[in-house]
């Protein structure tokens, strides 16, 4: 790996796109900690999951939104297209750090495989860039996120002093603004949750059928050391994430499943 | 959970397209093994990982590309969808098993992330379906499935035959027809590699730029059970796949890096 440049370079994208208050909220969070380059989405980009443009290709564009110390471009693809241009073309050395968010809405449990911001922050992981994804659980665009600043300037600032963890990426997720105030930091596992969909069918104009996806949430875990459990008690939950999906404890039953099938079976 | 029905109910996505051979020659594998339902794209949603569609409604239209006796679906949404709304609109119980595929070109290692084709798999997984991907080392369209069916109905059938783990996913990549016969089946781990991205910048005739997605293969892992490494070897990899991303080795670290932010901190 390049040398990093001091000060460090902060990456910061999202998946609600470069107009997002959240993702402003991120840049006025963590300014005082290093040299800040946006690349995020020029369009929302939510449930985008780990999505990458194939077929077609992908646009950038300078913006200037973030005021004349901060370079940013909005970029046609997806939250992982927006890490990998910004690390293949756009940046001379891989950042220091990646930053994505604050998302409008939770990105704890399940929503970590269907959501854009994490998805961004695990590509730079897999990029060996350390990354966090930064969740607020209130999905209004209008959202207040005056009580967020505060922390995740700590918590950046925390891993960029701590020793670097090889493919390190943290998964933040942090109450709405209420009247209470948040009572700290809880490291979490994911809980194990889904949700109960529901298709909302209509039928257009012309007769046509047409479904909306929706959708209620179903926690099935009672464990207290849930990221769910911790946001539901008003604290912030942490919980560091992983690409590696091989499910070791599944390995010895599906060998002893296919010991049987042989070369010709 | 609603009792299943007999025969299986095996659930066919993909996401290369319904129009794709490779799952044409899935279903032909898995013909003979129960009543198959296919909901699948309507165009190629390659790397478009575990995205799901929210900001616009979704179409399904009936399609009889299969013959008389399979039920098929052609969807507008990505491999995500085509699960989702199986399972909640179209099916009246849940499916026995999801089979996903045949893939025309690798899932294996770092591109389970990526992939439209496993993370319809994982979807199911997510619902409690057991779920199978099937992918072959061929990304042409003309791709040569003849060595590969009989391999795919034995796999089906032995996961239908045996005892039903909780979230179970599995990751199936075959290699490409050559002269030489594949030489067995191997269940490994997920190999650590990723992608070299390489933006190639081109301009449009109005002068604009643009940039397609290019990038080598590189693979870090030097362990000789990892599904890479049993392609090589002309082995069918198979590797048992999760949705729980919580990086337990780094919960520790985590803990001692947050543990001085204080709630007035």
């Amino acid at each position: 790996m390049k040398k990093q440049s001091t000060p460090p370079v902060i990456l910061i994208t999202n998946d609600d796109s470069i107009f997002a208050p959240g993702i402003h909220a991120l840049v006025n969070a963590v300014r005082p900690l290093g040299k800040i380059i946006v690349v995020a989405p020029d369009k929302a980009q939510s449930g985008m999951g780990h999505a990458i443009t194939i077929g077609q290709p992908i646009r950038l564009q300078k913006y200037d939104g973030f005021g004349p110390d901060v370079e940013a471009y909005q970029c046609s693809g997806t939250p992982v297209d927006c890490v990998k241009i910004a690390v293949a073309n756009i940046l001379p050395a891989k950042p220091t750090i990646c930053v994505s968010g604050i998302n409008h809405g939770a990105n704890h449990s399940i929503n970590v495989i269907y959501s854009g911001t994490m998805s961004a922050a695990v590509e730079a992981a897999v990029e060996d860039i350390p990354s966090i994804g930064f969740s607020l659980l209130d999905y209004s665009w209008d959202a207040d996120f005056s009580h967020v600043e505060k922390y995740i300037r700590e918590i950046v600032s925390a891993v960029l002093k701590s020793k670097k963890l090889k493919n390190y990426c943290l998964n933040v997720n942090i109450p709405a603004k209420t009247k209470q105030a948040i009572k700290g930091i809880k490291v979490c596992r994911q809980a194990n949750a889904k949700y109960q969909e529901r298709f909302d069918e209509r039928k257009d104009p012309h007769g046509k059928k047409y479904y909306w996806l929706t959708g209620e949430f179903v926690n099935f875990d009672k464990g207290k050391d849930t990221d769910v459990a911790a946001l539901k008690n008003n604290y912030i939950s942490v919980v560091p994430v992983q690409f590696d999906l091989t499910n070791y404890p599944h390995t010895n039953h599906t060998k002893k499943l296919l010991e049987n099938i042989h070369e010709e079976g």
